[in-house]
């Protein structure tokens, strides 16, 4: 068992019964202080910790202070997953109910923020990112819809996780507000193409995982490596603008539809936390080739939900879904990747795709839930939605929890601001 | 006009009939010399300048040397247009023929290279990566292979520069070899699909921009301004394994086709230099939305050339296009790229798509000169090609020419290995 894992740890920093962050949690971010000051951190409970600030005290044995003097966890996740494992230990050791010194250590107390005093800035410096469509029901709703509920899954859809590149530079992180985006639309089929704001602006629900430094070009990473590259994860709302999606994506693929922004929660959850939570994933048939054959538990259990909260309104969770009906898991998709030589660098995202269950009150974006908008929402207000509107703000959360320990991922909201 | 453009300038290092770096062209690109130093560099004929060493003499005056003290262009091209063009002229100062002091200056000679004596590097770090599809000829060609004659350029096409966003990775500089891809393939529509190396491994001629730093997520920029957010272009194969394509491809693009390898050329020549080689582009019919007009003459006549050299035989020219035969210019690509709002970095990387000619004689692919491997292209050595082989190398030059003056890109060259 990975030590930091134990789960009859518990803090001297105080943890609230439903927190994401107990002490087996320690995820890493990045965080900015009232008065400016950035550094790389972790946070217990609701509470933020200054992670430089800890190293320049001596807590650390196996690495060099500066490496969280910085806005991003790069050069952190540069040191390879058997320091960043080793950090983490100390991290739960520093901050363990046992540990009466660091408990007693005045100096180690000022490195402590009240989360609510600090700003989360984006964790990572993305290199390259890529999106899959590893959610069969997902693949099946999409293909429903738009081809034919008899031959929703495309032939291609069981021997590959299907995935694409995406647009790096418009990852922002949560909180952060995203602006409708304008663009060519074919709303009626027979007439030429309008221009104008999205009028079907969607969320995508999707986790993403956040790799560590990989081989260098030519070479591939097969399932069984596949953990050893991946450093963890978070939510990742993967904005889609449904009409312009459709004009343009025929046989390219998305663009405008998505590279206007995509949003992730600040905390990387290390794939060591959640260890516990493994399960087995579905069969897979027909039988996938070699390359893709894994073994033991690579799925993961992790409750997801989606909620709108319109402007001056309470909230609608309008999903509720979980990341282990993937059909693909990340251990396939990495090794697809790099099958072919493609490289990975430090920092680089892979998103799961729409995760949906396999029930209407799981799917994970408005395009399946109002199916097509022809199922309007009632939300708590009295309006409805069939997609996004102008001003709501669309928040994303989850958690894996076993035995009494739930390690969880916060939240990511974004507000959509009206087009320029 | 540009100053460093003046087609009557002559410099005192010795510039041969032909070449592409007359002091007309001062590209900018990143050198390694054989002892290990890396500098941002210039050329001119075939010598190369070691702009570090020529900063630290004094010789500019808008500039710091440490921006050319750096393993890639980012920190030059984060200056701006304004500055980088100060700089182009004040390099055209130096190395005029007319300037006595610098030709006899003999510490200025230490920074002076023969081209063989120096190894290039990658000259930018690629931020996010966009391949474009511009090209009518191309796009009709494969719409006529793989759809129907009468219909083969989809709906959109002429409404959108149609786009996709690509891996920044494995984008690679001339010189470095490209291993041979392996992958999923269904070559049989009968039979289920198989796995190996490509065995329609395909090169793709084309250009890319390379971009200065953008305007924040939200806004756009428009076809006027994209001029002054685009610092120069290179030559660019978009390698592609044409069986890994047509079986991961639909609904969302191009993967492991594509994300295995991309070659380009090392130095930039800056959008300033290719002014004088400006040229109208087709009418576009139907009209294209008003962010997508633009004024002047926006495309660029280069004349492109791709050759394929067997192993251990000499060379044969497979095609010569020109990039002036794009439907879409940069100004427009640009313009769409960012018109839902999406932000672009410094560093950016977007290539044109294949550059394909209105004859068979000029198109961009073996996929389009073999028609579909249908038509094989005779080697001088005796053998036939109808995609690339192991150890063939692919070459791609390229060059403006106009009243004498020529200014040109090199080569870019690279040699297929066998699968790993």
């Amino acid at each position: 068992m990975i030590k930091a894992n134990d789960p009859s740890l518990q803090s001297w920093i105080p943890v609230s019964e439903h927190s994401d962050f107990p002490i087996q949690n320690i995820p890493f971010g990045v965080a900015k202080t009232k008065n400016g000051n950035v550094f790389v951190a972790t946070r217990i409970g609701d509470t933020v910790i200054d992670l430089f600030a800890v190293a320049q005290l001596d807590h650390f044995q196996v690495i060099d202070a500066e490496v969280f003097n910085s806005c991003r966890l790069n050069d952190f996740m540069l040191l390879g997953k058997q320091i960043t494992r080793k950090v983490r230990d100390e991290i739960s050791d520093i901050f363990n109910s046992s540990n009466e010194t660091a408990k007693n250590h005045e100096e180690l107390k000022l490195a402590l923020y009240d989360a609510s005093d600090v700003d989360m800035l984006m964790p990572v410096q993305v290199g390259d990112y890529t999106d899959f469509y590893s959610s069969e029901q997902h693949a099946y709703n999409v293909g429903c819809m738009f081809r034919d509920p008899n031959n929703a899954l495309l032939p291609n859809w069981k021997y590959i996780p299907v995935g694409y590149h995406g647009r790096a530079s418009s990852i922002v992180v949560s909180g952060t507000p995203v602006r409708r985006p304008k663009g060519q639309q074919k709303l009626n089929p027979d007439e030429p193409p309008t221009f104008g704001p999205s009028v079907r602006l969607d969320f995508e629900l999707e986790m993403a995982f956040v790799t560590y430094q990989g081989k260098p070009l030519g070479d591939s990473i097969s399932t069984t490596e596949a953990d050893d590259y991946i450093f963890g994860m978070c939510l990742f709302n993967d904005w889609s603008a449904r009409d312009l999606q459709a004009w343009e994506y025929v046989p390219l693929g998305p663009f405008l539809a998505k590279n206007f922004a995509s949003s992730i929660s600040p905390w990387i959850v290390t794939l060591d936390a959640l260890e516990p939570f493994r399960v087995p994933g579905p069969v897979q048939d027909p039988k996938v080739f070699p390359y893709l054959e894994y073994h033991g538990d690579k799925h993961i259990d992790i409750n997801l939900e989606v909620a709108i909260q319109p402007e001056g309104s309470s909230e609608k969770v309008v999903s509720r879904s979980n990341y282990k009906h993937m059909y693909w898991n990340m251990n396939q998709q990495l090794a697809h990747h790099t099958v072919n030589g493609c490289d990975i660098n430090v920092g680089d995202m892979m998103a799961s795709g729409t995760i949906s269950g396999n029930d209407e009150s799981a799917y994970g974006s408005m395009l399946e839930i109002s199916w097509k908008g022809t199922k309007p929402v009632q939300m708590p207000d009295g309006s409805e939605r069939r997609f996004i509107h102008d001003n709501d703000t669309v928040i994303m959360r989850g958690y894996a929890e076993k035995k009494g320990i739930r390690v969880g991922f916060g939240e990511v909201s974004s507000k959509v601001l009206p087009t320029n």
